[in-house]
């Protein structure tokens, strides 16, 4: 393969036709070689955007037919008539794991954490149509990995990119936990941020056929350099195609589907933007959002990390939260039955915990919809015991939530006045019926 | 009020004209009066089949200008032409609890469960279109204190009532625990069930404006009594009128909303039919169903209580696992992230459960899609460590089934062949992609 290559001298970036002997001929740019690759395979980026690996050995042949004009992506690659020239604005990428900047290891066939955030830049070089780049790995692991004290290191990094005067700042992330981190990087970032974070990732690793990689970190540096937004934000593809990518306030996302591209979906919110990476077009689908530069920048960081999340089951839940008080937890977050309720046994444990000292959260696990603990009796019991009801924020955002609530007081009263203020778009007073609909098609 | 009734000679079941002193007229049918009921209020049900609470005293009148002719619920009132005579088929309801069974307690202002199965079934004279109904209430709980124990005593009593020659069975049950209960009493029936067994319940109490407790139950004792389907299924509203109620396979529904009526969906799969309680029609969305009368009754009951359910997230996860393994339960469902992933920490601990005997299940937290620990590194390592990835069940249905298994055996290899195995149509081999669509409307 590498002896083909150096034949028909094509470097990464080229624009080459794989001529294969069995008469099958694959036309794309050329992607960079990594080593972890089979050894015999060249990687491709077609004019679908999507990348394929194509085993090449005697009897094939390689041609280089041009090279990559920015500012093209998605549509039929031209020859190159001009060297790349990226636009003033620059956009920093901060590389924190996941799918994204990963590459299947050939040797166990898995999905490892490999690739480096500015690899992952120069890898996709649609990226310089919106901005100019800069990167920098702050870790490399999957998703289920994440842990407040990495929302820490990526906060802190964020803010400083910022005020370094970048446009904006994406967050190369696994999409598995990527619903909490944005929820935490929202509440710490909820007085003052100047300029778009963006958090985006892909289903599949960039160095598939198929991956969505491409699609999405480019309308995340659209996003990060022009959209009129400076929120904390998760722009991941809008639907099946490549024709837009959606912005979710990072409060009000949640992952849907393992493993379609269009997982991500605002939960009891609408989106606040439709990003289409083509024709380098954000459509603002609200109008409450907080307006680039109009606040100065004002990080609030810091999480505890004793807090837990757990749910109710028609069994033992009581016995489950009484181990999380012997085990020193500071804080719980409990996803409740729809208005958000737990067994009696529970309830129970519920006064433990507040005679301890120990907020206790209460969400709802038809995802949908708001915990009110006003109509039954179990609700009022609740509420007599010091349950602190969570609206109709998700699951996600109020463990983050608690968590930085906890970081800054202790102090029960205070910890429930807070979690009652709306800080960061996270909690409606009035619920919008119609921002749902049957996912399943009927 | 009651002298109001008197002077105009109304009883329930009459079709009433409330006139108001202020000029407003309600007409509907008059609904028996509970000992809960507001003094000075009388609930009527209008054509469209809610009720509401209508507050009368001096200056008010009512008069009489009919009696409910059986068999048009929906439909704009008649006169009496003929006696209800129900056809010959048998229902039996039984009530679980929950608030369909429920009402509103006029000093606290909170739902509590009252209503007594066959008061419930005398409060709703349309079911007695299509069967004969027979009522029994096993217990009057809310439905977060539902219990294995009574998914036990639900299995009994539905057995002995197919055993007795019923048509059908109708399980009047809380709404919020319905797909755990579904689920159980669908593995505890998997081998042999002749008739449907229909679980229904109601998003508003049965003596609130807008209740959907008669749509829903007219269209359960439907099915009960006709549908060709002999399947556990839980069957209510389909969407946000009153056209058409979903019948969902048991072990493939969850309730996505905490208010809304059409709240329950099916995840991943289709559900079974549509039924139409005004037409009297049932509309199968399949042909992969049990035909009634099929197979014979085969009831294999007993659920093991000590199973917990919690989910992974950015913190202790793995300290979670350790306190449920020191507390002696004896099985362990983790809703993981997308494929089903849990973080490092808790890989480790999934090791000791191993060595403890005690299994360990895992779902996704994404809701949609389906766990998959064959592509990143994570999900092989969890693997070699025991985890035992559910495929596209549900977390409610592997729970139920986990607390089946474990009543028949705890043998490490034979829960695993069993879980692995399709017992009620609770996994499927392939994930069909398109049964899934963005929830929040964009």
């Amino acid at each position: 393969m590498a002896r083909l290559l150096s034949k028909a001298g094509a470097k990464p970036g080229d624009i080459v036709e794989v001529r294969r002997g069995d008469g099958s001929v694959f036309k794309g740019v050329l992607m960079p070689k990594h080593e972890t690759s089979h050894p015999d395979t060249v990687v491709i980026k077609l004019d679908n955007g999507y990348n394929i690996g194509v085993l090449v050995g005697e009897g094939d042949d390689i041609v280089v037919k041009g090279s990559l004009k920015p500012g093209t992506p998605g549509a039929p690659v031209p020859l190159l008539e001009e060297a790349i020239k990226p636009p003033g604005e620059k956009v920093f990428i901060i590389g924190a794991g996941g799918t994204i900047a990963s590459r299947v290891d050939y040797e166990t066939g898995a999905v490892k954490p490999y690739l480096d955030a500015s690899e992952l830049a120069s890898t996709i070089p649609e990226l310089q149509r919106y901005a100019s780049i800069e990167a920098e790995q702050l870790f490399s692991i999957l998703s289920e990995d994440m842990k407040p004290r990495m929302w820490e290191a990526i906060v802190d990094k964020a803010a400083r990119v910022l005020e370094a005067g970048y446009e904006g700042v994406v967050v190369a992330h696994g999409t598995d936990t990527m619903a909490f981190t944005a929820s935490a990087l929202s509440f710490a970032f909820h007085r003052g941020l100047p300029r778009p974070v963006i958090l985006t990732g892909s289903q599949r690793s960039s160095d598939r056929p198929s991956s969505d990689a491409a699609f999405n970190l480019t309308a995340s540096v659209l996003a990060a350099s022009r959209a009129p937004f400076a929120e904390v934000a998760v722009v991941m593809h809008g639907e099946t195609g490549d024709t837009y990518a959606l912005a979710h306030r990072g409060v009000r996302v949640k992952k849907m589907h393992s493993s379609r591209r269009d997982a991500f979906q605002s939960v009891n919110d609408r989106p606040l933007a439709r990003i289409y990476p083509f024709e380098g077009r954000v459509e603002m689908l609200r109008g409450d959002y907080r307006r680039r530069g109009e606040s100065d920048l004002q990080a609030e960081n810091g999480f505890e990390e004793r807090v837990a999340l757990v749910k109710h089951f028609p069994g033992l839940i009581g016995e489950v939260l009484d181990a999380l008080l012997d085990r020193g937890f500071r804080g719980i977050v409990v996803e409740g039955t729809g208005f958000g309720h737990v067994s009696s046994d529970a309830v129970k444990v519920l006064e433990r915990a507040r005679d301890e000292g120990v907020p206790v959260v209460v969400t709802t696990q038809t995802i949908f919809g708001r915990v009110n603990l006003n109509v039954y009796s179990t609700g009022r019991k609740m509420l007599a015991a010091g349950a602190i009801p969570a609206g109709d924020m998700t699951s996600e955002a109020a463990y983050a939530k608690l968590s930085w609530i906890l970081a800054r007081t202790q102090d029960l009263s205070e910890v429930r006045e807070l979690f009652h203020r709306n800080l960061a778009g996270e909690l409606s007073e009035r619920h919008i019926l119609r921002l749902y609909r049957h996912v399943g098609g009927v």
